[in-house]
């Protein structure tokens, strides 16, 4: 059983890595080719705690695995993450857990990569100004992801305290160490949005963060943050104005995620008006972008697939490099 | 993250401390106190293999986990363990993972605590002669169980071939260190049965092992192996002949349970006739045995619940003595 920390994990695996990954299990899941049971989520009423047990199995690469997520408002009031991850992988040829995996470092690098895969896909070749709104604890990764699959000059950072988008900014510029790259904390979201090729939001927002009046032709929408029905980052103009609109599973979207269903609820759109499942984007089944000026939006609600795909992934690179520290019982 | 191997358990954590921990997670449970979904069963039909995912929550502990095991016929061939597993524990004050143990050593020290909280409760004061059936990898447990809670000074053990009986009483005298106890091997469950006050049942059986016949008055029956509607070890006869019936959950017995499902659909026994959970007998809720001749009947499923509680109660123990080895992500 292997154990891996963030750090062994960024030792073996790249942003650009994630994103193969990503796209992986995005292919597989458009083929039927893994089993995802719902998850089992369990309230601690007691502490305003949620446990979420999230299991699945990919049969083509032998394995299977559940990340445990715990979402725990009250922790930050010791310094604790306030969402607590560990991911355990399975091998799928024996039932035997492999290994034991940093499950927070794993979600921002899945969450990262749907954006990176997304835009990868979606955005136009020549995108050159990127918008993110949000500076949460998944904003590094979905930046690091923007800036690795289009060759942007500026990216304007927008958060809901502009003291804090300063202080984001700066911090991801030593991060980072960019070149050609401008990081600009901007005070609103129509700063940040207005003339953007790729806009990103990843949110907890329950209201819409910016309006899609202000997205220029040709724009790509990224959109996070939403995954429950009270949750709701993007308005009904922005949905109306894509030509195209991908998901990871349309199924789960209409389900899940209040960007789809308060519009659809509203009457402001028609589930027809969104395109489908993006791995079928990914295997050459469905037609992204067809003219410059289309807007395209995609919408991730995060799925337990891309967690499994990418620990493997992570799990047989580190196996090979020899990283992480290995027990058994 | 505490990591604990079966050695390190042991250091710690007896069979004795496994029954009190045992009669603890079933008096929770019925008291109401435990939150044990429905497990998560996926197949990975190109192995002939089940990955189960056991979630669940124990408020009063302030803990939750989950237990994955795993059912590879085919690891026999590779020399790996037919049912690996693995346990996690959760702080339920923060969502965090805060230990992982061996699993399969768990699952041993539980089950063998059902046969010696049962036992304890049910069996005659004075019973004197044991009698095991079955001696595959739960058998250790349910002897070391047996002879926790009473003074025997015979244990019979019955296995499907004579001669892997005889080995495992020969293992059995050398790992256990027996005083003014006999282990004899015998060649059939009526030599096995007969006369014996205390039988445990632990086999993976379709059709009943013994014949209730054989049951001598004032006898006590632990029914621990038929866990599927298929599986069945005890005759309709032994559950006739039974003044008082308890299960760990009657529900889940009689949905899960062969050896009450195929007498009931044979009509040759009423639901009525189960008495209801140990717990209730645990918490002095329901009587037990009640005369001298009286023959009582234990039927255990396994239930996470009890999982959680022997994990927490090693994990506190390991925790306080600084056994085992510590990780953070």
């Amino acid at each position: 059983m292997l154990f891996l920390r963030e750090a062994d994990i960024r030792r073996v695996f790249s942003m650009n890595d994630a994103i193969a990954a990503y796209k992986k299990a995005f292919q597989i899941f458009s083929r039927g080719g893994s089993d995802v049971p719902l998850r089992t989520n369990i309230a601690a009423p007691k502490y305003e705690g949620q446990m979420l047990f999230m299991p699945g199995y990919v049969e083509e690469l032998d394995c299977a695995g559940v990340k445990i997520v715990s979402v725990f408002p009250q922790n930050s009031r010791q310094g604790k993450a306030v969402v607590p991850a560990t991911m355990l992988l399975l091998d799928a040829t024996s039932g035997e857990v492999n290994c034991i995996l940093d499950g927070t470092y794993v979600t921002r690098l899945r969450t990262g990569a749907a954006t990176g895969a997304a835009t990868a896909a979606l955005a136009r070749a020549d995108a050159s100004i990127g918008a993110l709104l949000g500076t949460g604890g998944q904003a590094q990764a979905q930046l690091e992801a923007m800036l690795a699959v289009r060759e942007l000059t500026e990216v304007r950072l927008c958060g809901r305290d502009y003291q804090k988008t300063v202080a984001f900014a700066e911090r991801m510029r030593e991060c980072l160490h960019l070149k050609r790259v401008t990081l600009r904390a901007v005070a609103t979201a129509e700063e940040a949005v207005t003339g953007a090729d790729v806009v990103t939001a990843v949110t907890t927002a329950t209201k819409p963060v910016f309006d899609g009046r202000w997205l220029k032709p040709g724009a790509h929408v990224n959109a996070i943050g939403s995954y429950m029905p009270t949750m709701q980052e993007i308005d009904a103009l922005t949905l109306q104005r894509s030509g195209k609109i991908f998901c990871e599973s349309k199924q789960a979207a209409l389900a899940e995620a209040g960007d789809f269903i308060v519009p659809l609820r509203a009457g402001l759109i028609s589930a027809e008006s969104i395109s489908g499942d993006i791995g079928n984007l990914f295997l050459g089944r469905q037609a992204g972008r067809e003219t410059a000026d289309e807007i395209t939006m995609f919408k991730s609600v995060g799925m337990a697939v891309v967690d499994i795909v990418t620990a493997q992934e992570i799990y047989l690179r580190a196996s090979e490099a020899e990283i992480g520290v290995s027990f058994s019982f």
